[in-house]
């Protein structure tokens, strides 16, 4: 059976999934945003109607995925119209009891990083799932399982574990991409020259532990190259005493000669 | 005109270096490693002569590659017999002056992380080359096209940089990794559903610089989850400074919020 479904939102998130549903065969039968023009351009795009009053969202559809900021995402839920069918929000670090309201609700936590100038391949992003009683999350599960391969039920505290973890995975990792980006500044070597390094650590993550595929002169407990490495970062405190902590740490994990710390 | 080349040492670089060479038409004359049972298992691989005594290196090879490790080096290069062809050494931190006794050498660094369980693929790894002459910075990079599509000259201090970027790019990435990976040990969730996301964040440097690609709640200013997950590490004082440190910096970089340090 095909399953209607409003969109609440129009950012990268919500353009991705309601290019995926339709793909699918799923019907957008309308997108809400509070700026107009944006429900337009993702509705024409869906073949869905477009409002940005929260008093014309259409009460008999099957799902409402809400996907907002953070930020923005109670005061949404709070002036949604009593509506009949399953409603989910996506978001990874938000309870599932803020839906509390309606009496069909979920989430719907596609977990993977979003921008504007990259299309994700939605089949290998994992969806991660919650429902507020049994058959709802066997009709959310089925939506799911339409766009993506790795449809997972988990709870609220996992789901949190999941969001947290993905701070350090990935938000702390391109912060030290940042870092590189930043010290071969000034240099005369382009940053290109360490794409393929930084891709293949994470490649790596298919076949080894991280805790395995550790290398660099933490894991070898190479003092001579650290102590180069921390005069070079002399007068940028910060960033001398990151190096040395994450060096012991690297160090400890692995059982190696203690790292002195700065 | 085909090269021949004297292989000193054994390791994953040694072998996969070997392999490499060996599929471009380069000829492997000799492998040479302190145990005489793994020279003799790389040569056989290479249709090469196995030593592991230094007197017996031959000394009229055109090329003769040191990839031993960093803390070898220098008692390797003591004890090779003077030898005519062109002597490099593939350690990015260590630098060519080592080589001083030689009349011809330089460095030939390929920049990349080697595991046992991975081939790489060598035409897109950046092979970084300095030498003590333009002529024989000529031969090396003859020698390096032959493997790579990215031979770059840089000087010892450019290399240096790199490798300090390297070490924040790859080998701290890498690590934030294994925190995550701790996070979710007892969690029920198995760490590969971090995968997908681990890689679209290393991808993502192919289109955007890392200070455009940074996302998560310290770049949004979202204070709410920053604080959740401030709680969440409660009783592992020094992953609460981490997270509230590299979330400062990543705000300021981006011009947000300040974030609070804990």
């Amino acid at each position: 059976m095909i399953k209607n479904v409003v969109l609440i939102g129009s950012g990268k998130l919500a353009t991705q999934l309601g290019n995926h549903l339709v793909k699918k065969g799923v019907n957008i039968r309308q997108v809400y945003s509070r700026t107009l023009e944006n429900a337009e351009r993702l509705a024409e795009k869906l073949n869905a109607y477009a409002t940005d009053k929260f008093a014309d969202i259409q009460t008999n559809a099957d799902f409402y995925i809400i996907a907002v900021a953070d930020a923005v995402l109670l005061s949404v839920i709070e002036q949604m119209p009593k509506v009949k069918g399953v409603v989910v929000h996506t978001a990874g670090s938000m309870s599932m009891d803020l839906l509390i309201r309606f009496n069909k609700y979920g989430i719907f936590y596609p977990f993977q990083t979003f921008s504007k100038e990259r299309e994700v391949n939605f089949q290998e992003i994992p969806i991660l799932l919650e429902a507020n009683e049994e058959g709802v999350e066997y009709e959310i599960k089925e939506l799911a399982q339409k766009i993506s391969g790795t449809v997972m039920s988990c709870d609220s505290n996992q789901r949190q574990k999941i969001h947290l973890a993905a701070v350090f995975a990935c938000n702390f990792s391109n912060h030290m991409y940042a870092i590189a980006n930043n010290i071969l500044k000034d240099s005369g070597v382009s940053f290109d020259v360490m794409k393929p390094l930084i891709k293949e650590t994470a490649l790596k993550t298919d076949l080894l532990s991280p805790e395995k595929a550790q290398t660099g002169p933490a894991v070898r407990g190479d003092k001579n190259v650290i102590d180069k490495h921390l005069d070079m970062l002399n007068g940028d405190d910060e960033l001398v005493v990151l190096y040395s902590k994450m060096s012991r740490r690297i160090a400890e994990l692995n059982g190696k000669v203690k790292v002195e710390e700065k």
